[in-house]
C-alpha cells in the first residue's frame, strides 16, 4: 500500500512536467487555484494584446477594408481548421460559427431532412440541457419528428430504422463519464443512423478522433478547454462525405455560394462553408483563435496524459484524505471512460463549494448536490490538485452545515 | 437659384453643429473620409479600454464569477433595453442575441407557427439577401410554408388571409429607400398578418418608432450605425402582446425558464428572454454596448435631422458638381422616404470606388454598378461631404475607365 503523496512530491512532479512552461502562457489570478476551466477557460496571456490589435488596428484603422486585408472573411474557416487538428478532423470539415446550441439546430435538422423515412433523434436523459432543448425545438419545427430519450446503457439497443440521428455528449458535463466514440458510432451506422457528438467537454481535454470513429457530425464550444473567452463562438463538424448532401436550415448569406453577388435565391456554398449563417463576430473569433493556438504548439499526447494524471491524483487524494467526510465520487476511476473533470457528491455541496471559493479554490456546483472540479492540463499543476484536496478536507473536517442558511445562485456551466 | 456651397461654408456649418463634440468620441483614421459606417461603424474611442477591462479584469481576474459579479448573465437584456430606446420599443421588448440572420429565422418560424392556416412569408425582391435566404430556409423546414416575393408597390395588395408575416427591410440596403413603417404595418394588420421589420439600415440612422407603428416583430444588426464592431451581435424585438404566445424554434438553454435547473424538458422563459438561444459572446456584447451608449447621451431628433442634412447636401453637391459625368442618383431626393445613405449608379462603379478609396474617401461598391455612401451623423461632418464630392468630381473628370482592367473583390455589407 502506498502512502498519501506529499505537497513536495507534487511540486517535484510539476518541475519534471514537460508542459510546465504552458502555465506561464496564462494570466491566472494570484493566490487562487482555478479548477473551473471546464466551464470557462482561463485567460491566455497573449489574448489582451491580440484583442487590442483587433480593436485598434483592424477595426479602428482598417475599418471595412479589414474584411479582406486582415483576413476577417476567412476567420471562421481558418480557426475551424485549427480546431480540426484537436478533434481528429480534416481542416475542411470544421468551421467556427454561432453558438453550440445554434449549431446543434443546424445539424440535427439537416440530419433528419437528409434521411427521408427516419424521423427520430435519439439521445439520453441528463444530456447537457441545451442539447435536449434544441432537439425538442427541432422536433417542434419539423413535421413528424420526434425526440426519443433512453438511458445510456439502452442506447445501442434503441437504434432502429426510425432513428435519423443519435445525439450524445462525448464527455458528460456533470459525471465526466466518457462514451466509447468509435463503438457508439459503429452501433449507429449498423442501423443506418447518423451519429452526432457534442464535444464541448472533450475538445482540448481528452483525445478525440472524429475521423477514426467515422463520426458524421459534431459540435463543440469554444469557451471551456479551448480558452476562447466567455461565450466564445462555437464550432461544427460535418464529415466530408455529407457536405454536399446536407443543407443548413439556417441558410444565411455567409453560407451562400456567392454571398457578394446579392442574388435573391439561396444556393448553398460548397463544403463546410454552407453551414455558416450570419456575419460572425470578428472580435470574439480573435479571442478564440488565441486560445486555440496554444494547443497547436504542444505535444497533445503528453497533454492528454497529464489531464488523466491530474484526475487520478485528485481522486486518489480525495479517497485518502476525505474518507468518512460525506463525499461520493461520481466520476469513474478508470481513465479510459472519463473526461478531464471530476464530480463529487455531497449533501451540502452548495455551501461546501462556497467555502472552497472563499478560500481561493474555484470549482463549481451543479444542482442538486454535485461539486465539480476541472483539470485543464495546459495550466493546472499537481500542486494545485494537492492544495485543493487539502482545503476540501480541512473544510469538511472543521465546518458544519445548515441547509436552510444558504441560497443557490445561478451560474453558467 | 443658389450657388454651390463652398468648403468654408461647410466648415462653418460644422462649427455650429450641436453634435460636433460627438466626432471626438470616435477614433477615425487621420486623412480619411469614412463614408461606410452604414456597413461597418467606426471605432468609439472608449471601446478599446472597455474591451481591455472585459478581457483582463472580468475574464482574467473574475473568471467564472463574472457571470454574476460583472453582470454577464444580464448583458443581453441590459443592452437590448438600451437599443429599445433608439427604435421606439419598451425596454423589455428587445434583447441582444446571435446574428440578424439567426434572429430572422427565430421570428419568422415563430410567426408562421403561431398562425395556423397562414403559411406565407411575404417579402420583396432585392430585399437584403440574407433576409430572403433565411425566409427560404424557414419555408424548407416548416411543412407547407412558402415565400411569396412581390415588388414593393404590390405588397399591400398581395397581403391576403394566407399571409402569416410580411417581412421587409425598413431602409433598403442599396437604394436607401425607406418604407412608411406605420402604413405598411397597418396594411398587414388589416388582413390579419404580422409585420416584421429588419432595422439593420435604420437603427441609429433614422427615427424608428416600432411602438407607434404597432410593429409585431423586428430584427437589426449591431455593427452598422450602432458602432458595435465587426460582426457585432444582433438584436430582436417582439411586441409585448406576442411574447407569451410565440416561441423560438431555437429553444436553447439561455431561453429556458430556469436554465440552471438543468432539467430535461424545455420550458420557455417569460417575456423576451425566451428568444435567447445559446451562451452569448460577452466580449462582443461589451463592444456593442459601448457603441450603443453613445446614442443615449445625444439629442436624437437633432441627430436624425443632421443625417438628412448630410444626405441632402451630398445629393445637391453631386447634382451641381458631377452633372454630365455619368452618375445616376438612385436614392430619393425626399428625406421622408430615405435612410441615411445615398446610392449612385455609374457604369464603372467598381474602379471609381477604388479610385476614391485610393484617395482616402471610403465608401463601398454594390454589384453591379452602385457606389454607396453612408452618412453617420455621430461622426460625419459637412466638410467630409463636400470633400468627398470634390474628390468624386475630380476622379470622374480626369480619369478614364477600362472595364477589363479590374476585378471585383468580395466585401461585406
Amino acid at each position: 500500500m502506498t502512502s498519501t503523496p506529499t505537497l513536495e512530491a507534487m511540486r517535484a512532479r510539476d518541475l519534471a512536467d514537460p508542459l510546465r512552461a504552458m502555465r506561464d502562457a496564462f494570466d491566472l489570478p494570484p493566490g487562487e487555484i482555478y479548477l473551473d476551466g471546464n466551464s470557462l477557460g482561463a485567460l491566455p496571456r497573449a489574448t489582451p494584446d491580440r484583442m487590442a490589435r483587433a480593436v485598434r488596428e483592424e477595426w479602428g484603422k482598417g475599418l471595412i477594408r479589414s474584411w479582406n486585408d486582415a483576413g476577417w472573411i476567412g476567420a471562421p474557416a481558418r480557426v475551424g481548421a485549427k480546431i480540426a487538428r484537436i478533434i481528429g478532423a480534416s481542416a475542411h470539415e470544421v468551421v467556427v460559427a454561432d453558438s453550440t446550441s445554434v449549431n446543434l439546430y443546424k445539424l440535427l435538422t439537416a440530419a433528419v431532412i437528409a434521411q427521408p423515412g427516419r424521423r427520430v433523434i435519439l439521445t439520453e436523459p441528463g444530456n447537457f440541457p441545451t442539447d435536449l432543448y434544441i432537439a425538442q425545438g427541432v422536433a417542434a419545427t419539423l413535421a413528424d419528428c420526434e425526440v426519443r430519450i433512453v438511458p445510456r446503457d439502452e442506447i445501442a439497443a434503441a437504434i432502429d430504422e426510425q432513428v435519423a440521428v443519435v445525439m450524445l455528449t462525448h464527455v458528460h458535463y456533470q459525471s465526466g463519464c466518457k462514451f466509447d466514440m468509435a463503438a457508439v458510432t459503429r452501433a449507429a451506422h449498423t442501423k443506418g443512423a447518423l451519429m452526432l457528438w457534442d464535444l464541448s467537454h472533450s475538445a482540448g481535454a481528452v483525445p478525440v478522433d472524429l475521423g477514426a470513429a467515422r463520426a458524421d457530425l459534431a459540435v463543440g464550444c469554444g469557451y471551456k478547454y479551448l480558452n476562447g473567452g466567455p461565450g466564445a463562438p462555437a464550432y461544427l463538424y460535418v464529415a466530408e462525405r455529407h457536405q454536399e448532401t446536407m443543407q443548413s436550415p439556417l441558410s444565411g448569406w455567409m453560407g451562400h455560394a456567392a454571398p457578394f453577388d446579392f442574388t435573391d435565391e439561396y444556393a448553398p456554398g460548397s463544403g463546410i462553408r454552407r453551414f455558416l449563417c450570419g456575419t460572425p463576430s470578428i472580435l470574439a473569433i480573435a479571442a478564440l483563435e488565441q486560445g486555440v493556438d496554444l494547443f497547436l504548439s504542444v505535444d497533445r499526447d503528453a497533454l492528454f496524459a497529464k489531464a488523466q494524471t491530474l484526475c487520478s491524483t485528485f481522486i486518489s487524494l480525495v479517497e485518502d484524505r476525505c474518507s468518512g467526510l460525506g463525499l461520493g465520487i461520481v466520476t469513474p476511476a478508470d481513465p479510459a471512460v472519463r473526461g478531464s473533470h471530476v464530480a463529487l457528491r455531497h449533501d451540502h455541496a452548495w455551501p461546501v463549494m462556497q467555502a472552497l471559493i472563499d478560500r481561493g479554490v474555484i470549482g463549481d456546483f451543479r444542482a442538486p448536490d454535485v461539486l465539480r472540479f476541472g483539470f485543464t492540463p495546459l495550466y493546472t499543476s499537481h500542486a494545485d490538485v494537492w492544495l485543493a484536496v487539502d482545503t476540501l478536507s480541512d473544510i469538511l473536517t472543521t465546518r458544519s452545515w445548515d441547509r436552510d442558511a444558504y441560497h443557490v445562485r445561478a451560474e453558467v456551466t
